[in-house]
This record gives structure tokens, sequence and C-alpha cells, in this order.
């Protein structure tokens, strides 16, 4: 029997928990939505970095700069972090460097398990498939904002543990945290915008007039493509 | 309007968040349901202590200790950890000294906060009702167990918030581990024994054959005791 375990923030996140297992980081407001959105428009690979001054130093002809720090787009980058700005042909074949103040963090320190992926509500049903092709124990890491835990990532650790529910034949056994949130997902699937819009990030993206890109965010299960952390670098998986 | 917000675990607790608040202290397997079942059948104090030795250094002439370590009754205490075991006679008018794994130390941590109460889901109605008449934000303090969120305290959380909400004209605003205990609670409460008893703490504590502790500890609104953490020592309100 699979055992999934779900991390509330960067923070509680021990590499101690992730040895032998496969990582599922989420960051859904908003790098992991960006980075699957970018790999799915065509962009052939994300290094996210965790920081300003490591991005500019990979920066060389073809290289194309991403991220935010306290969600704007940094001066001098050629992306910002919305997910929006991702869907877009000039990405295509080109390497994208991204850093985000608590996404690609998550991404770093997730390092140590067996297998890295990406995931959001985007993703979720396919990353939810890789996860289990490689038949280990799964972590799902929240990435959370500054070392607390952030609804948005909880709900959809909640949704990821559904789809995997439903692609077990044995259900797997869960820690509380993943029965917690599951339990939160059920309640609140109906009306994720909503909810969401009314998570911590969701009322300041709002407020900064980032409203799309919390709706787009929302949206669940509209790709297949897994993004894999290898070697320091993402690229696309795409499992149907 | 009030704010309130909760912790997943004593390790997550901070006493910069609790300065100026009132703390409401969970740990529903088994340390609150004991000292709120103690305190409602007329012991007179509970002196919660942080160790073993602590407990034995207080002990003289009318003073009952109770505690566990690893779930099992201290070797020389008069009582274990069991909320069942405090409804007796023996203890009116006594004090009794306390020390358990997780709960105890919830409480001695809380103790930043201006006010400290403790409360399990015997006594939600009651703790929501003694928070609010002090007129100020609330921390709501899962105690956990070993540094990790506990199911059954999140879920007392949620409970909790939806009496406070009850109790509001206007609902507090709830940091986004809120929202979700909120929505777990609300998903899992017709069927808070099942759930609980599937959690990690009712899960062991079945196994060690005190199903009936966990059955008696998933029963909500029964009492109208909170218990008042001042200067060390706890001893009841009666809010009705």
């Amino acid at each position: 029997m699979y055992r999934v375990t779900v991390t509330p923030s960067v923070n509680e996140t021990y590499a101690d928990d992730l040895m032998g297992k496969t990582a599922i980081v989420i960051d859904v407001l908003r790098a992991t939505s960006s980075i699957i959105t970018a790999l799915h428009h065509g962009c052939s690979a994300v290094i996210p970095v965790e920081t300003v001054y490591q991005a500019k130093d990979v920066r060389d002809e073809g290289v194309l700069l991403g991220g935010e720090r306290h969600g704007k787009k940094i001066p001098g980058f050629d992306f910002g972090n919305s997910p929006l700005e991702y869907r877009t042909p000039e990405l295509r074949g080109k390497t994208l460097v991204i850093t985000t103040t608590n996404g690609t963090r998550a991404i770093h320190k997730s390092s140590k398990a067996s297998h890295v992926i990406a995931a959001a509500m985007l993703n979720a049903r396919a990353a939810a498939r890789q996860a289990l092709s490689w038949n280990k124990d799964v972590v799902i890491v929240c990435a959370g904002t500054r070392d607390k835990f952030s609804l948005e990532d909880g709900l959809c650790a909640g949704f990821i543990i559904r789809e995997i529910e439903e692609l077990c034949e044995t259900p797997p056994e869960l820690d509380d945290l993943g029965l917690a949130m599951r339990f939160a997902y059920e309640r609140a699937k109906h009306r994720l915008e909503e909810v969401i819009l009314s998570s911590r990030n969701g009322r300041r993206l709002a407020k900064i007039g980032l409203i799309e890109d919390v709706m787009y965010c929302c949206q669940t299960n509209i790709v297949d493509t897994v993004p894999m952390f290898i070697d320091g670098v993402m690229t696309s998986g795409v499992h149907r």
C-alpha cells in the first residue's frame, strides 16, 4: 500500500521525510501553475533558481528570465510570475530561468526525494498518475507562503489525493494532514474560485489587480503536462 | 472584527503570534479532554507540568498525579491520561498535577497570550463563548503529536471556529489554516468518531485497547467547563 503524506509549508519539509520517495511540489498561486503553463506552451526547459542574483548569473543568449518578488515582476526580467504571460509562442523551444518567493525554494528543498514533479490544480490528475508510475510513497510538498500554510496549496493537495485514490485499487494510507486536506477539498470543490479568492494569497492578488491569474489557476485538470525536476532542470513529461 | 488563526502544532506556535491575544489550546486525544473532565467532576485545580520530574517534585499530601508517556500511565502516578479515569469522586476538591507528551507542553508554550483556556470537542461551544468574552483576537493552538499536525485537533479547531461564527454578528477573519480546518470539520462532522478513529492517534489508541477513550473524546458540547490557565494553574470557569 502506498503512503501519501502532506507537508504544510516549505519550513516543515525535512530531507529525511523525502528520501526514497516521490515529491509532488505545489505552489498554486503561482509558481507551479506558471511552470506547468510555460512547458505546456512549448518552453523546452525551466530552471528554477532561488535568488535573483542566480537568475541573472545564468542569463545568456536564448535564455529568458521570469519571476517575482512580493508578487511583482523583477526589474530587467522578461516575465513576471503570471501564468497568463507564459501562454506565448515567444517561449517555444527556449529555456526559462525562474525565481519566486516560495515555489522555487520548495522545488529545491524537495530535491532529496527520488523523483520531484510540480503540480497545481491545472495538472492534478496527470501529476497523480505520473507519481504513481514510480511505485513509491508520495510526499506532497505545499510551498505555502513565507513559511506558513496556504489554503490553495492545501486544497490542491487534497485534490491530488482524491485523484490518487481514484487511480489506485487499494486506497493509499494518508497522514493526518492528508486526511484533513482531503476533507477540506471535498467540502470546497464545488466553489474553488470563491474559496481561493478568500484565501490570503487570493485576496492579495485580487487587490493588486491579478484576479484573472487566480481564476486561471483554479481550473482543474486542463493540461497533461507534468514538470519533472532532474539535475536542476524541469522538463515536460506528458502523462495521459 | 475578530481575527481567528490556527497553529498546526506546538512546534509552529510562536510567542510573538500570541501576545495580546486569547489562546485556545486543544489536545483532543487526550490531555485537554482529561483536564476538562477532571475539573468538571469537581477537581479544584489542575497543574500542568512539562516533565515527570516536575510532577513528582510538587507531590505532597492531597495532591494527585496524572499523566502519560507514549500513551501509558507513568509508574507511581495515581492516574493515566484517560479522561474516563477522571470521572471519579476521588478528585473532588483535590489538586491534580498532570504531565503529558504534547498537551501540557502546548499549554505552557501558550502562556505568552493574555488569556489561555483549554478546549476539546467536549466543551467547544463554552470555550468559544469564553474566548469571545475577552474581546481579543484568538489563536487556536493545536497541540499535535510530536511536532506534527493531528487530525482530531485540527477538526476541533474547525468546530470551535464554527461555534465562534455562530456567536458573532460579524464573522471573524480567518487565516488560511482556519479556513481549511473549518472546511474539513464541515465535511467530517457527521461521522466524527469514524474519522477520528482513522487518524494516527485514533488508530494508536484503538490498537492499545483505548477505543472507549476515543469515543468519549468525540462527544461534542457535553460540558460547559472551561479550564483557564492563570499563573501556572488551571481552574474551572463555567461559561453558559
